[in-house]
């Protein structure tokens, strides 16, 4: 960040009066523009004994195994948002159960949350940002072409869960930069 | 959002390329400026029958109660941010819990994530946010003084659970616009 997006000057990194992290403040207008975490939010949702996965068409991690997932947008809640990307990414209908998995990305500053869901019919095709999108059981699951650990350990999880036939909530927190940040 | 906080030029509010919402893209250097919800992390910290709570300093809601919690930074967990919040409001340090409660409010897009916690010692006194820092038994809780719906749903939650002896994650969404914006 070099400009206010209010009002165009230039704008110093300095540590305001009460606060206790330097942040980006105007020398024109003095705004404040604080920088904040960014929520991904996706679905892990099942047909049968399957679950529902895309391969990615869009770097990073193109040609790459994921669950519909994205970035939640303003004005949406959590739910609305992996309903969203599941219709995006996968084409799919959903009906959406529980919270699941809630992993911190602290590295990369975001946090990826994935709710469980049921598939409300087999009319589905990938979205513009899918090169494919397909039912599969757990012995098929590509687990060398995930395409990102915090989806990695959501099927780990889910399929543990599944064989003792109990759904919690799983929560972790990764750490180490790898290259998973979505753009 | 008028101007790049990148390059400095003007921003126009547009459809990008294969995007279906419209954004703030900069006329000069293209860069496309996503705003997306904000995160507010705090804790219900236990001591004994009672609870921690804090009188706010500070405008929205001056001079009204909430539990510890604020908006999460950049590089930080959940977790770490709902520890950071109750030693910077209430100036108590404590061992953090489960996820306890999980709130959207899409008409100010922000999430609000509240844990349980103990509270380790009776050390504690109110930060500059804070007018008073207090433990606080359920007949005392200030019904009509609490500063955010979340906040009340959270307590109404705790109270209910601690009786019938069994803790879990709520969520539940609140989408009338009311003056509960943390700013």
């Amino acid at each position: 960040m070099n400009f206010c997006s209010h009002c165009g000057a230039a704008v110093t990194l300095k540590l305001p009066a009460g606060d206790n992290l330097p942040r980006h403040v105007c020398n024109q207008c003095g705004m404040i523009h604080y920088q904040n975490p960014k929520v991904v939010v996706g679905a892990i949702t099942e047909w049968e004994d399957k679950i529902l996965m895309c391969r990615r068409a869009i770097e990073p991690r193109y040609g790459y195994w994921t669950l519909p997932a994205g970035f939640m947008e303003n004005n949406e809640t959590c739910g609305e948002a992996a309903v969203r990307e599941t219709l995006e990414e996968a084409g799919a209908q959903i009906a959406l159960g529980p919270l699941f998995a809630f992993v911190d990305l602290p590295h990369i500053s975001q946090i990826h949350i994935i709710y469980r869901a049921r598939l409300l019919n087999l009319d589905f095709k990938p979205g513009e940002e899918s090169l494919e999108a397909r039912l599969i059981s757990e012995s098929e699951i590509p687990w060398q072409d995930i395409a990102f650990r915090s989806i990695d350990y959501t099927l780990k999880c889910f399929f543990e869960d599944r064989r003792r036939g109990l759904f919690e909530l799983h929560t972790t927190i990764m750490s180490i930069s790898v290259p998973e940040t979505y753009c």
